[in-house]
């Protein structure tokens, strides 16, 4: 299992994922789940994804072959975040197709993705593509997108994330939200990955690891950890 | 949706369950997914239960039956926890079996019982009976079980149960738990239903109900929020 997680506020956009891919106990590896694809000056694009190993990465080798091949079709060149959301959808739906003959064995091609960024003329916006190759965009009210894994993360998600909050500080909850996970779900592990993209600047923005040395991570997973048991603590009991 | 879970720690068990069932948004209801079965000063019985309600209500049916009908294998006579669970298996491998006209409608079946309690003469014990009819009992490094929409309420039970903690702060978790799950999942609604049993004292524990006017319910949720909020807050951020 895997989990993303992505969120759009006033300041910009946080996009997380952690590393881990499983096909049974016995065979868990590390592999990419973010990519960055930036016009410096013009556009933005980050994605994450989760499913299915063989789709998600046949879908990121279209999206870049496309780019290569300069194709009139390819998310540096379409007009809007829409139209970037809606070209990894057909890659999305093609290569589903073509496997269809996945359908009978059983396995599960699920596939999602998260692609968000922002491209001149344009506010930045957020998507959430679904394995059948739909998709939907964030709203104001709960502006952010999870995949994978969503459920053991979403309660600090829910209570802290806000649209005026600063940039930093939901990258700081976005880390909670996958300190919690990992701790109740063994499948989503470490190293996370994390970048967030500052409103209005049109530049990648540098991508942070977390892995078992990171004194950061470790620090707020302790501080979260003790001050949650001190909040508990302190409730009082009900009789 | 429902979302139940049981404790058993050194100081007794804590039961708690919502009480809201829905097949779909506009049809949203309250049914009992909780009893109790008690034979003073010999046994106690606790039991909640998830999934499709005709299921659960006539596995119900047939222990709330064979005790009436004072059958020899009715869970006020058996001989210990593990075959009163048993029974309850074997009640609802024998319904599931009877309504297999059930699978051809696409409808899911699923159903989960957490069974605990004490019989003189032994320890405490909790089992988890799953929709299959096998079962499992708690561990001690795990010392809870979880039914139905379970994945928002664990992190607080993975963060702070603990064997030798109060019975009273026990009940207090199951309903952060509570109150974690639906802030984060509007199938699972007020009211909670709550009861903690008290190791060796084979009597029946005072039911406890948290709905919209619940003062004390309102307190803890409030109190929570703000807490972990502050605690969040008082992160640092990761740049």
């Amino acid at each position: 299992m895997t989990y993303c997680c992505s969120v759009k506020i006033n300041e910009g956009m946080v996009f997380g994922c952690d590393s881990r891919t499983n096909a049974g106990i016995d065979n868990i590896s590390s592999f990419e789940k973010m990519a960055q694809f930036c016009n410096e000056g013009e556009r933005f694009i980050g994605i994450v994804w989760s499913g299915h190993l063989g789709i998600t990465q046949a879908v990121m080798h279209e999206i870049e072959n496309s780019i290569k091949k300069q194709e009139e079709n390819n998310i540096l060149i379409v007009e809007s975040m829409w139209d970037v959301a809606n070209l990894i959808s057909l890659h999305l739906r093609q290569i589903r197709h073509n496997l269809n003959y996945l359908n009978h064995s059983g396995i599960d091609t699920s596939a999602n993705f998260l692609v968000g960024g922002q491209i001149r003329g344009e506010k930045m916006r957020l998507f959430m593509i679904y394995s059948e190759g739909n998709f939907i965009e964030v709203g104001g009210q709960v502006p952010f997108f999870q995949i994978g894994e969503t459920k053991y993360g979403k309660p600090i998600l829910d209570s802290v994330i806000e649209l005026d909050m600063p940039l930093r500080k939901a990258c700081t909850c976005v880390l909670v939200s996958f300190d919690s996970t990992m701790r109740s779900n063994l499948s989503v592990g470490l190293p996370i990955k994390l970048f967030a993209y500052e409103a209005d600047t049109f530049i990648k923005p540098p991508i942070y690891h977390y892995d078992e040395n990171s004194q950061y991570f470790d620090n707020i997973s302790k501080d979260w950890r003790v001050g949650v048991k001190k909040v508990f603590d302190d409730l009082p009991a009900p009789f």
